[in-house]
């Protein structure tokens, strides 16, 4: 789905990532970790698709929120586990979303 | 590929869309979109993916270059055909990459 953000200003976090071939419980975290940020302070949806190379955005109220974010406790292991075991490589990128527009066929 | 981005700050454009089931030419388009765009004066990069959702993220110098995107002629017919024609609905956000870090696999 489109993340049905609010009015601008608000921020993006993009996440670019390259998977290694290890399963080793990627799934079932992957969707652990959309209950839990789902759930946090600020948090105001994500998309995702992997086709080759995976790309998640997810949109956030401001830099406090992504900050808390980074520090629960819960994602630190999660991402510890990524970089052992899942990801090759991968890239965020933190940005200030400054307009949007979108369509919608009638 | 992960876009091997300069260093912040730059301008991230997220194009997040739903495809309506009609082919009709999109996949040759899509290349020639893929074409066009890597000639353009301040383009960056681009990463996309699409898994019932299609995220596409291009990178740019600055708001100036996305404008001229926006204006050139061959790009506006084609987005014409993707409302006409490829897209159910789809949403462009324009947002200052402020951060980034990545992440690489010894």
């Amino acid at each position: 789905m489109i993340a049905n953000t609010p009015k601008v200003p608000y921020y993006a976090v993009i996440f670019t990532s390259i998977r290694t071939s290890e399963e080793n419980g990627y799934s079932a975290e992957a969707i652990r970790m959309f209950e839990l940020v789902s759930e946090q302070d600020g948090f105001l949806g994500v998309e995702s698709a992997r086709e080759g190379i995976g790309i998640t955005v997810s949109y956030w109220r401001d830099l406090e929120s992504i900050k808390k974010w980074k520090e629960n406790f819960e994602h630190s292991l999660i991402r510890d586990r990524g970089r052992a075991q899942w990801y090759q490589s991968f890239k965020v990128r933190i940005a200030l979303v400054e307009r949007d527009y979108q369509f919608e066929k009638q």
